[in-house]
């Protein structure tokens, strides 16, 4: 028995990417699903993190995770196998991000009913990813300190568009020469309103405050008209 | 006076990016110039990587140094100050990529008289450059030890692609889950004649080989014909 499902995505046909997404996200405010478009580099940790995150949140909200990616499974199997969530694989054929119409089918194949939250994984790809809205009720990136505290200056569309940045690998700080309140002043020029918490899977540090701070966004959501 | 020079790329409007890179590549071989597509992840310490193996090609070789990116020009900057070379910005207009036209303009723009190799720094990002070919002699892309061996797993094409294959910040293994053995099985899945290299800028670990591999591989290019 294969330990997750793999959906092959179907590539848009949809001239109009942005109505579409707000489609989506009219559709999720009703059924009150918050959904999160988890953007980053390769190799951020963005799999491990979601990890820690959703075993926080799963004791007081049921959580969804959708893993999209161009090949393989291993993300999503690590997520069946580590969290206390449903989780699907979604395969992008190659594409380099997913569009609404394809966020759509990937909750269709997970199935929404009785969820209060999905995390999407989107494609690990800075540039792409950020052109596109998916119909997610929050965006967010991921910057680990082995990337250095200067992605902001040279991917900005990202840094713009996420109201919430996680600094992750926190632990590996003392090894690389990352200096957060540089990377804070260098996110902030891209948007002066984003939410940055810095945080490590590995240790656990600065976790439980940032699922409380996606437990409060949640219930905000869930509770406004 | 600015530091180095930034160059704004226009989009291409050829409809045949495989037909102007064969030409491009023509043209690179009668002048003689080795030009070596450098692709990887954001934050995977190419430009680190590439002023450690310019400083030691310098002595044998003029070399030459284009860094793409969508914005800033901190790259162009750290190569200009620390390495022996001739080194431009590029800038893509937003673009995730560089096709052939755009790789042209880089060169026209850097000047390739009297140069035996230029470097071409790519956008940092594993799905849309390797979809692009920009007429490079060789396609080479650096896996960070950070990002984790499960790469090549996630993004086939560029491990397709690639002939070569940098294993980066090797000096941070003992502090990451970063299977070497692993790595290079999962590399040879998608390519089973690319050349792994494993190295560190930061302590010059396996540089000197690495520096000895491009030697040759220039040489080689400059005598065949």
């Amino acid at each position: 028995m294969e330990k997750v499902r793999t959906i092959k995505l179907e590539r848009s046909v949809l001239a109009d990417n942005d109505a579409d997404a707000d489609a989506l996200r009219r559709e999720l405010k009703q059924k009150r699903v918050f959904l999160v478009n988890v953007m980053s580099s390769p190799g951020s940790g963005k799999t491990t993190l979601l990890i820690s995150l959703v075993n926080r949140l799963a004791k007081r909200f049921r959580v969804g995770v959708m893993e999209a990616d161009i090949d393989s499974d291993v993300d999503a199997v690590k997520v069946a196998e580590k969290a206390d969530c449903k989780a699907v694989q979604l395969h992008t054929g190659g594409m380099c991000h997913l569009d609404a119409a394809m966020t759509r089918q990937g909750l269709k194949e997970l199935g929404t009913d009785g969820l209060d939250v999905v995390f999407l994984e989107n494609v690990g790809n800075l540039v792409c990813p950020a052109e596109f809205d998916t119909g997610a009720c929050l965006d967010m990136t991921i910057l680990s300190v082995s990337e250095g505290d200067d992605k902001p200056l040279k991917y900005p569309l990202i840094y713009q568009k996420c109201a919430l940045v996680l600094i992750s690998k926190l632990d590996a700080l003392p090894y690389f020469p990352f200096d957060i309140e540089k990377c804070k002043q260098n996110i902030r020029r891209r948007n002066p309103h984003s939410t940055i918490l810095p945080v490590s899977a590995k240790t656990g540090d600065g976790m439980d405050d940032a699922a409380e701070w996606f437990a409060k966004a949640i219930n905000n959501f869930r509770e406004s008209k």
